[in-house]
């Protein structure tokens, strides 16, 4: 059966999205190191999904069709988590679709990319 | 540590494309029914990322600046895969951009979204 292998996002500079999102996800170079034109990262350690970084001149979507949404364990933790992002280069959106009592916090990565971190226990 | 919870893919019929997602993964709704506006799908066993479908007007993109790599275990596999997803309703993409001897063919899902499927072991 096919597997979701890697989700895939556009970078203007491969190094610094690979540099982040490593950080960000405790991932690494799948092949030991990063190229400039395309990385593949893997968590450093146990499952998850790959996260590839190719060079990419789409423009980044406000609202995009893609995304990914990231899962934090609870509210405190998506605190911690999106104040941990925006120290590594990440800057938060002034998203203006927000509904009452949100459940995520929405993000973009030094790329321009937007995500989500999500309070998992929301509800 | 944060993970990657789920991918978000903008659809104009959440249904149809739940029923296009979970049938080409093998995916279930996580909260037991499809709901026309959202819908969340997970493996129907193990491990694996959520894929999230949610009602969506953003323009899907040609060159999509973050997209689903899909992995099969190797060429044979890649090429049944590819026939099944096309039977299911996605449709392959005339891509201008193939290299030669490309391990990747493009396709686009019900609702236009771009996405691969990777034989995973072509080196």
């Amino acid at each position: 059966m096919l597997t979701i292998g890697t989700i895939v996002m556009g970078a203007a500079d491969v190094r610094r999205a690979a540099d982040f999102w490593g950080a960000a996800l405790g991932y690494v170079p799948r092949d030991g190191a990063v190229d400039a034109d395309w990385t593949v990262l893997v968590p450093a350690e146990g499952p998850g999904p790959g996260l590839a970084l190719g060079l990419s001149t789409s423009p980044v979507q406000d609202r995009p069709r893609v995304h990914l949404d990231l899962y934090a364990a609870d509210a405190a933790e998506q605190e911690a988590e999106v104040a941990r992002l925006v120290a590594l280069g990440a800057r938060q959106v002034d998203w203006d679709a927000y509904p009452e009592d949100p459940d995520f916090v929405v993000l973009a990565d030094p790329e321009g990319n937007r995500f989500c971190v999500i309070d998992a226990t929301h509800g």
